[in-house]
């Protein structure tokens, strides 16, 4: 047996599994198990029919360039379909500015290497999203927490980490947001903090890179279209990279997501990206495209907000019901998760131990903590399982935390 | 406007656009030019009407996994096909030690970033693969170059540049060859070397990373399959990381390559593919999957084999008749390339200024030698361009040859 220890780099040898895939493998071993792990789109939202008529009409028209290699930075009148579908999100966007990726996830990777070295500070919220954390630790880049409030991120925090950070010297390049329906906690960054976060930014002369997969799915009940304005809509000198994704709204096996970012930056990205994969799949951005184009997209959107908050609803009545004081949580206004918190001195994973044994599983809190915290908390995903199995693993949850209350 | 020099991380510096992706360009801005430039399979050769069956059938079964998110290792049942695949070559290799990666590119770019770290040396042939360049560059690696015989790399000089680079206190982790029609020059690595270069990795502690996306592609007149005997097929020990695609067989817009690696290594580049991009395209892999099951992939490969041969046959011929002694080529043997020299003193990319002018363009040699030669050498792909195009390509490329001596 050859030992491979002294052949991997740094990075390779520094490489975890995440704890979201690792509740994934337990999900593919596992029969009867509700799963609020992975924040999967609910399978069953996917518009079959309509996908398979765009694949039909794509493929036979026997365009060469379907199924050609493509241009790095994507399929061209999709990127200005983007152009019009971040207009309705009131960014200004140029198509030459836009680089379409495999998904969000490789949005982020690349980001990470055009612009971080070892070293390199990135500051995150606490908690934050666990893709993120990998794509920017596989750099070597060290990632420093910030706190929220109820509406999102915490200025003086952010104010006074920078200024520590900077004064032991260290590199602060930028500070990574997910305002829209975060992940893990499913809090809306209000707009004032926006904005202040913006002037912050060009102040201080640190990039944001706004990541807004969720952004179609808020719940019209608690949550007006207008709150959800991203930061990169009023950023006039190029402050803020941009990202978002069809993974949420069409489906993630298509792995098409897409960054918007000042020139420079694009052209950069559009390298890594060469080095990377080459192009993104060729098919896939043809059916994106012409979801966009046929109005696929914006006549599903609303049905996948009515279909979410509906969920929402299950989840949290559920909750009311089934437990009692050991778990309080943020009433979602849009996206696919609920943060919960548990009453001490009950910690997640000993909860989530249980839970495996009572048939339902769920993300600890811990994951998304870059500075070790969060053993109090868990984070639900409602948007995968049928109202029907969101009630029971609810049930299952509470005899979870029962169980460990007892133990 | 803001200078975003500060930024970017020493890779994001030193980001270079390849050579290869900058005739795409040309491509793309110009009428009528005939393009021996990228290394693209013949778009009329796909086909079409079986991967709309295909995918027909896929999408109506509304098989949720299809389009979500899925394992990062990749579709378990398309892993499976490819140990088949695999076996067909002589490799023995197992599902759990497949990786599907989003693109052969994509595989290079997670071998580097697992096994590299900046400074570590990786031997490559010289000529060879501008995208291995790239993602080896991408992460910081030194490349040395190693000379290339009738038969392959030379392996006197693998083994003195070895002893040079250790006895300076380099440390050495990789060798990376294209043993199958090698991009660009499309020689054949000879079997003997293949047995000598495995031996030689054993012994000097080397890994082998072998790329093997031409195999199919070998043209029966002049090759038997037996000579394309991946060098894989005979380690024993776990010496070899080997990748291929279905780019060059079934179509690039799938985007779906793969890598078989030793147990602990597969397991780094799955995490590394976590952080990347999750997971490659779900309706690619089914549909790439369909096309091995159903036989369709062996159906086709033969007619593949046939068809560009016969492009070989065309120009080569045309270069019989247009070119007068100022040039020479290796006659291959599969693949896409045919390389070529140009007598002294012409240069290639003083060849290039009048190919363009005269309305063909290709890859200058400089592109694939990782040690600043290469001038006289260019890369002919005859793999895309019809056969009419083909002969005219080469008739203007005559007569730029011509400018080019007589300027």
């Amino acid at each position: 047996m050859i030992n491979y220890d002294g052949f991997f780099s740094t990075a390779g040898r520094s490489m975890r599994e995440s704890a979201i895939r690792q509740m994934g493998k337990v999900l593919a071993q596992t029969t009867d198990i509700i799963s609020f792990a992975p924040g999967y789109p609910a399978e069953d939202s996917f518009p079959w029919s309509a996908f398979a008529a765009i694949a039909r009409d794509v493929l036979e028209a026997a365009d060469g360039s379907v199924l050609q290699y493509g241009p790095t930075r994507g399929y061209r009148p999709l990127r200005e379909a983007l152009v019009g579908l971040m207009r309705d999100r009131g960014i200004t966007a140029n198509a030459d500015d836009v680089v379409v990726t495999t998904g969000s996830q490789q949005g982020l990777d690349l980001i990470a290497r055009v612009l971080l070295d070892p070293g390199d500070v990135v500051l995150v919220e606490l908690p934050t999203y666990t893709g993120a954390i990998s794509a920017f630790r596989a750099v070597g880049a060290s990632l420093v927490g910030i706190r929220q409030q109820d509406d999102g991120i915490d200025l003086d925090h952010l104010e006074t980490t920078l200024r520590d950070l900077r004064e032991s010297g260290q590199r602060v390049k930028c500070l990574y947001l997910v305002p829209n329906f975060q992940n893990p906690t499913g809090r809306l960054l209000s707009l004032d903090k926006r904005r202040a976060v913006l002037e912050w930014a060009e102040r201080r002369d640190v990039l944001i890179i706004e990541d807004d997969p969720y952004r179609d799915l808020f719940f019209p009940d608690v949550t007006t279209e207008a709150e959800t304005r991203p930061i990169a809509a009023d950023d006039a000198e190029g402050w803020v990279v941009y990202l978002s994704s069809f993974s949420k709204t069409l489906a993630p096996g298509f792995r098409v997501g897409w960054i918007h970012a000042p020139s420079g930056i694009a052209a950069k990205i559009e390298l890594a990206k060469q080095a990377e994969d080459l192009c993104s799949g060729g098919l896939d951005q043809r059916i994106v495209f012409e979801a966009c184009r046929r109005g696929l997209l914006a006549q599903h959107v609303p049905a996948l907000r009515t279909q979410y908050q509906a969920k929402r609803d299950v989840m949290r009545r559920a909750l009311v019901r089934e437990t009692k004081g050991q778990i309080r949580w943020i009433d979602p206004r849009g996206g696919f998760f609920l943060w919960a918190q548990l009453a001490p001195p009950l910690d997640s994973r000993a909860v989530l131990a249980q839970a495996r044994a009572h048939g339902v599983i769920f993300v600890v809190g811990h994951a998304f903590f870059v500075d070790g915290s969060g053993d109090a908390y868990l984070r639900l995903s409602f948007s995968a399982p049928s109202p029907d199995r969101i009630d029971e693993g609810v049930k299952r949850l509470a005899r979870a935390i029962d169980a460990a209350a007892a133990g």
